[in-house]
């Protein structure tokens, strides 16, 4: 069973992510599908503060009336919330007070470990609440990164490196067959996973390695980006109508190519995977190449045999329901199912996701224009 | 091979369901997403001459050089084209130089047809435009009753029975198993019903009806509309910004429910099977029941044990490339593929379906808030 | 007294200018600041049927009930009404029936006449409809033409010149001192030029000419429309907003000029007036005259010694009440008063105003970004 | 000549407004019409910087070279500048530098002084940039006000009273005859006051007193809002379209009526002036109650005889330039002249106006939808 320094840990990192930012750069929310570091910490304190200490401590005394109403997120189940896209305007609470709130709720758990015998029930709601948490320290970083990349400053936030060279090489061949589907095991995992299952496979083939920013860079200037035969309908349109021509963050300064990281404004790394792709683009440079994406059940399949985890790997998979699945009772159930329409699978981890949060049966998903999040392209053929 | 006879019957037909129509009635455009009749007669035509007699016959002498910049739909492999919200201010040519135009050209295959053996090349190219035209001219239906209905006088333009009464009921029990999908045989089919393949299905129940009007008023009455936790959450949003509470074409008056139908306003069909509804609706409608709706694999393999006609029944199946799919060179290959990306599958006929042009594997595609097709729910369990 | 020929005059000439439509041509509408030719057909019918015949003739009989919420415009006052943008929609009722439409309240009308007395309200009442049914001819012909301009064809329509050379030059000296503005006399006028009063000028210059087609050329080539300084700040938005830089209908085929007209599209007439500006353009071009645009004060006190009646000519003018304006009270009052925020004055009268239909203390009023008019610039120091 | 020690003043005026504020109230700006007191802070600053210090003081050392990007508002003449609506998501340069900022450039115009002979020329830059720094001192409460309105928390930062009871009452007779407008005397104005001229006024009444609360209630409670008749056009779409029905920041809770203040939610003044209202919504009120709104004229000639200050008087005078107006060269020419189009006039001054920054000749002008200054209304008949 969890005990509370596993808690203490994940919640600790967290706080370590926004470290080096200043005050205001808790604050702002650059466009509807981003959130403001301030409301990550909020949020994720609220799931706590929501699901077990109101529902389980009689004791607990609620930090604040108004903060259900502005921390949360999509549990219709949970009553009114904020606009979405209203949160980068909420001055009030300050980050201070935030940070106070996950004091005080970081202490109400505390207690509750202490006078309460963890059963199953209480095991499940935390490791899903330190889940949760996981993944908004992924959405933590690739939304501050988007909130700053605004800025022609080019703020420096975090010493990491976003683009890693891989050393793999070639393909992987795989047989035709009936390959197992899906978690088992004793972990923690989301209802979306489950239901494991068979499914046939034809004989195919899957790249080692990722596609490189090199790569990428023959893509466009091939005419990758010209070129309607390469794109999706609804891809062209979109590339058309924003008028893209590289990679989001991917800044064009005296015949230089540079681009933005949480590291402030870089060089190229030429032999690093690209990243910030959206779907369409990953579809453009397979079709490109003659290839394809994976699917994400060739992926899971073939997937020991390859490394992974620097991007988020865009399948050719909608993200659609396993067989058998069904939604959990209550506002806990909202969690997945009602995303299960006109998004695609991706697969792996990124260099943002939280350490021990990645697992080969792991479904990502977001919409095809996304180009925010550490995506990149494998290729299946 | 194909005769003459068989392009002048499937030519002939498009004519006469527009034979009822006033000019006027041929000229509008209600919405970006359908075409005016007159763009469907002519667009038709477009594929003939372009594809057929302009490529194959040196003597064919061309319409009108402004033509293949008005007609022209969505490749871009052949030369710009008319913006697809200007279709309905087209006001020239006129009906009657569209009807003109279809008579050159219909004369032109006729004498190509006298001048020319029929190899497989063309006869493949004949079909495709024929099962192009078919396709059309359920568009021209279902486009046609859209222009038509935001006219208060509601139009009556055809003889036709757009809600007939069912008489199956049950379930037909599905063993688990690999089941071969996909088309086989001689006859017409599209490239993306290709790449016979199997899949691997769990055992399921699929109902032998359709959801009736009756069925859909209950779930109105039960507040389907106004509980999200029956909706995806895109569908909650489209629901709530558009204020829907009712099927497409449905009229309260008096508290009485009417639809608009091609034949005019009528009274509701309880019995027969409800229509104009879009994926969300039935999406939510199967959950509501407890049910879900049935993959297209599913529907395939147990499609020889129901009656299917009425109807295009939504599928839980994104719209993805099979196996093996791999789109034509050229601007024919622009048919299919380029809108795997977004879409529901639709599996089975409707009322408004050219006569043999159905059968089993054939796969339509629509986007989740679509409803102005006769599209309707079967259920799986 | 008015009497019955002056009527059929006036309605006869509003079907002459669409005798060489083809019944296509009546139903479309291109924006929804335009309306469809059979909409205005029928629009001014409505204006007799509704104000004079229902109202005062206790024997007539309603053409079609639902006539009354498919033609009114703009008056709350009289019941439900059409949405402005979907009079392209209305396919029925058809041509032919508008036309009877037109046939049965002129019919009406006639016997109206023969057997009623003809009273000052009657007559006031008689001579404003036939004022709007001329305001509608203008209409009638500026909506067709943007309604026929986005077609690629360049349809003929009408054997008129928009476009004839002037003969006077030179500038018209007026002094300081206060001059009468309104109204006076026996015949018609709109409530909104009523209120004749004083106003004071200070001395200033104005044009005997209209500025060419030639001028304003010297503009663009001058780099007129990449100058913000010649801009107001919501014009340069405009501009940049739609890349404007040529007046509406002017196309650029083999570095040569054309214009579209109801004549079909035309080489320039260089020293002829140019038209279909907006009052951005008008403006931008007299500050890069190191000129302004008149009040429509000054326009009016020195309108007798230039000519004038090929273009609207904007003015500096806001359009705002006279001292002493009060709206009529009924649905009536609502013709102008309601329109006074945030458009400008165009005084003076175009080649497509109805003969009788211009005089100096007309006020049209259109707002800023409008184009489709025939709008032109006279200067001013 | 201007002395540092009014500057001073002036410059520390603008930091004592925004003392009671937490970091992250500089930062958001809730729509695209007001910005964030960080840049209000940083633009009056700029304006010394890039006018004086960097035009007249070559010793002067630039404090950031990005800055004048950052902080440049609508001087096209003065190079690229931040989009409008990106304000808001600048974080840095944080609160702290921007004080730092104007401590520098501060020092800067304290050094200039001491070493400079204060001619004319100087002496003119710096009584605008100072009279330019008070209209933004309004602008910063105002706009921060609009910021923290869309707290659900409604947060406390000034110590200040909005809504005084005023008690003068009755109606002021004013003659026929010829009146002086606009500027005259040695005090700063702005050119659009220039061109002292001649306006001829009708006899006319006006107002001692503002409108209140609780006659703008008895308005709301006739139904004002819902009765087209008194509405401009325009206004009854935008009226519909944002669905209001009360003036800016009231809120019903429990059938009683708050507001938010700078100081909190508080009951309704019912006697004060009412403030927060569109032009649309004063033009309703003066129809209603069978008057109207005065011209900026009447308001000018009158003024002297009534008390006024605490609401910006919407009138009935669109925003035009005066006889003789010509705007200065460069880029301070782009002050005024640019913005005469679409606005109306607004007369008088605010309890948000700076000390010494009001006369009865300054012209202030606002789009008519807009309500988040603090508007009142003045009748006249």
């Amino acid at each position: 069973m969890i005990n509370f320094e596993q808690f203490k840990s994940v919640r600790g990192l967290t706080e370590e992510l926004s470290e080096n930012l200043e005050t205001e750069d808790f604050v702002i929310q650059a466009s509807e599908e981003v959130s403001p570091t301030k409301w990550h910490l909020a949020h994720t304190t609220w799931f706590f503060e929501t699901f077990v200490l109101k529902e389980l401590d009689p004791e607990y005394s609620e930090f604040h009336p108004d903060f259900n109403f502005l921390f949360n997120s999509y549990y219709n189940g949970k009553g009114d919330r904020t606009q979405r896209d209203h949160r980068g305007l909420m001055t009030r609470p300050t980050v201070r007070e935030v940070f106070a709130y996950r004091d005080h709720v970081n202490r109400g758990v505390e207690r509750f470990f202490q006078k309460t015998e963890i059963n199953q029930k209480i095991h499940d709601l935390m490791v899903l609440g330190l889940n949760h948490e996981q993944q908004h320290q992924e959405l933590l970083l690739t939304d501050l990164k988007y909130n700053l990349s605004l800025n022609p400053l080019f703020p420096v936030v975090l010493d990491c490196n976003e683009y890693k060279v891989q050393d793999a090489e070639g393909w992987v061949k795989m047989t035709e067959g009936l390959y197992e589907i899906g978690f088992e095991g004793d972990g923690f995992s989301y209802d979306n996973e489950h239901g494991r299952h068979k499914v046939f496979l034809e004989p195919f083939e899957i790249s080692k390695s990722l596609v490189t920013n090199r790569e990428f860079l023959e893509f466009m200037e091939a005419g990758g980006y010209e070129d309607h035969n390469f794109w999706h309908s609804e891809g062209w349109d979109w590339l058309n109508k924003h008028e893209f021509d590289k990679p989001l963050y991917w800044h064009k300064q005296n015949d230089q190519f540079f681009y933005y990281t949480l590291n402030g404004l870089k060089p190229i790394e030429w032999d690093a995977p690209v990243a910030h792709i959206s779907f369409y683009e990953a579809a453009a440079y397979a079709a490109w190449k003659g290839c394809r994406l994976p699917t994400e059940f060739e992926w899971e399949a073939a997937s020991d045999q390859f490394d992974w985890g620097q991007r988020w790997e865009w399948t050719s998979s909608a993200y659609l329901p396993y067989p058998r699945y069904a939604k959990a009772p209550g506002a806990i159930g909202e969690y997945n199912g009602k995303f299960m329409v006109n998004q695609m699978v991706l697969r792996g981890a990124s260099i943002a996701t939280s350490p021990n949060h990645s697992r080969k049966t792991y479904r990502n998903f977001f919409s095809t224009p996304s180009r925010w999040q550490f995506s990149g392209i494998r290729l299946a053929k």
